[in-house]
Parts: C-alpha cells; sequence; structure tokens
C-alpha cells in the first residue's frame, strides 16, 4: 500500500464506528475530521462523497464483524458442529465496532431510501447465507448432514432468527432474546445431523 | 364514542399509513392535514404534539397488523395448528396498511432515540410473545404439546425468525426468505407435538 492508500484505510476504519453508531444521516463530514484529524479537502481527496465513505465504512465494519465471528471456526471439521460454534460465536462475542449489528444498521439506514448501503446489507446477507449454505453442502458429502436437507432453508432461517432476535434484544435492552435463539438454533441443528 | 372521539380516531386512521410508510421524521404534519382535510388546529384539538399522534398511528398499524393475521385462530383448537396457522398467516396474508410491519418501522424509528416509539415497539412484541406464551403452555396442558418445552425460547425464536425474515426479504426484495422460514418454523412446531 502506498502512503495514499494507507490514508484511505485510516480514515475508513476511524469513520466506521461512527457510522455504526449514528447512522448515515447521523454522522457528519464535521465528525470524520475530528475523528482522523483531517481537514474536509483531506478526506475528500480520497472519496467523492460521503456517500462513498459511509459505503466503505459499512463495508469495513461488516467484514470485522464477520472476521471476529469466524475466527477459529475452520479448525472444526464437522459442519453440523462449525455452523453451531459460529451460532454461538455470534451471541457470546462482542462487537468490535460500538452500534451493533453493522448489517441491520446498514439495512436500516438504507429504509429512507439509500440504494448504496441497501446494496451493501443485501450482499452482506448473501455472503453470509453463502456460506452457511456451503457448510451445509460440504455436511451432507461427508455425511455429517442428512441427505435431504435444504441448505437455502436452514440458512435463511439461521440469519433471519439472529437478525431478528438482535432486532428484539435491541428494544428489549436485555440478552433474553438472542440467548434463546441460540439454544434453539443449536437443537435445530443437531435435529439435521445425518444418523448413526 | 361523541363527535370529539369519532374525529380523533379518524385521525389516526388516516395517519396510520402515513406514518407507516414513511417513519416518524418523513412524515409531516402538513400531510397529515392532506389527509384529513383538517387545519393544523383541529389535528392539535385532538393531540398534545406530533409524537402523540405518531404513537397512537403507530399502535393502531399494529392492533390493525394483529387483528388480521388472527382471525379465524381461535377456532383452530390444537393449539400446535393455532401457532402454525398464526405462522402461516403472517407470511401469506397482505398487509392491511402499506409499508410493511408496524413494529419492525416502529422499531426502525426508535432507533434515532425516540423513547415513545421504542416503549410502543417493545409492548408489541411483549404482546405477541406472551399469546404465543399462554397458546403453547395451554398446549401443554391440553397434552397436545410435549412436556418440558420451554414457552418462552419458542415465543422468542418464532418472534425473531419471522421479523427477521421480514427485514431479509425487504432487503432482498423477495419472498423467500419468510416462505423459507415459515417452512422451518412449521416443522420445528410439529417437533414440539406431544407422542402418541
Amino acid at each position: 500500500m502506498n502512503k495514499g492508500e494507507i490514508t484511505r484505510q485510516r480514515i475508513i476504519a476511524e469513520a466506521a464506528p461512527i457510522f455504526n453508531q449514528r447512522g448515515y444521516a447521523g454522522c457528519s463530514m464535521q465528525d470524520v475530521m475530528e475523528a482522523t484529524g483531517l481537514e474536509k479537502g483531506g478526506i475528500y481527496r480520497h472519496f467523492e462523497s460521503k456517500e462513498e465513505l459511509a459505503a466503505e465504512a459499512f463495508k469495513y465494519a461488516i467484514a470485522e464483524a464477520f472476521r471476529v465471528r469466524r475466527v477459529g471456526s475452520d479448525a472444526i471439521e464437522n459442519r453440523v458442529e462449525r455452523i453451531k460454534y459460529l451460532v454461538r460465536r455470534f451471541v457470546e462475542v462482542p462487537s468490535v465496532l460500538p452500534g451493533g449489528c453493522p448489517i441491520m444498521n446498514a439495512a436500516i439506514d438504507s429504509d429512507d431510501g439509500n440504494p448504496v448501503l441497501r446494496g451493501i446489507a443485501r450482499e452482506a446477507i448473501a455472503d453470509w447465507k453463502k456460506r452457511l449454505c456451503g457448510n451445509l453442502r460440504e455436511g451432507i458429502e461427508r455425511g455429517e448432514v442428512r441427505e435431504g436437507t435444504d441448505p437455502r432453508r436452514i440458512a435463511n432461517l439461521v440469519v433471519a432468527a439472529l437478525e431478528g432476535a438482535l432486532m428484539i434484544s435491541r428494544i428489549e435492552k436485555s440478552r433474553t432474546a438472542v440467548q434463546d435463539t441460540a439454544v434453539m438454533l443449536e437443537g435445530i441443528l443437531d435435529g439435521i445431523r445425518a444418523q448413526g
């Protein structure tokens, strides 16, 4: 990375927690200037618009959230165990960035009609489901997951339940909904194990 | 109802679809004036503030959404069948009000720090879970649901999965996530039936 790229990455990393906590409308370029110590011109040298910076900041936040939750998962060979581990990590590992789940935050922000943020939320969900489906298909091939299991349905349930539980926990200001949902999902995943 | 109460109810019913579609910030008193044909003074005679009107509008929208989904459910005696019917209705019955799930909309709106809307979303979720738990407990008493089933966990999973699936479907602009989630939940509910 040259010096320009390093600065660009630093701006993204420092803007990410602000966008994730305050949302697109609630985060001003003034906030980003204060966080980075750069002048407005210094920021706009690296980004065409606030929208471009917000998009990169959300992508960074989502990548970080996935990265931290996935630590250690590849070492678990059995695919049912691996997915259960990922569900558990989702619930137990605190966010690296303040402000909660960046996918949900991008989704909520895109609700005001921002197609760029909606695209980022959509891609993140697609990527998450693709990884789950891949693990489930491998599990079928390895004889760990029952034949006839529908990976897409299970992936949709897991992602929907975890994101919905986060929404409930946020409203209730209590961890009960995510804890209960993780326990239920673990039971459902035990139920798709191949017999014998 | 006297004339004042009738007018108040009419304002709430006519403001509800606007708040549900555009959110709290996106709906102005001018919009409500146009929808109702009333002057600003005529509206403020019935509501202390825009916030009070928005709160009543969301409560109305949530009550309508529940009412429509619940039609016919009391006639189903078996509690597992009743809950499966409610899950199916949630997915298949179109919203009476445009703008999607009013609980999610109130939750998203409250994300900007509005405690009144957060309270309404929290109450709606609590009410929904309480009804599910009631049906599950009755199902245990009636010998239809397996002893040892934890109503709270199942209620949290059902509400989380349905609301999360709606969020995904909204982002994907596709019904697949809600359809898949309903099929999975139906299977899970079949799994809690008492044996024999």
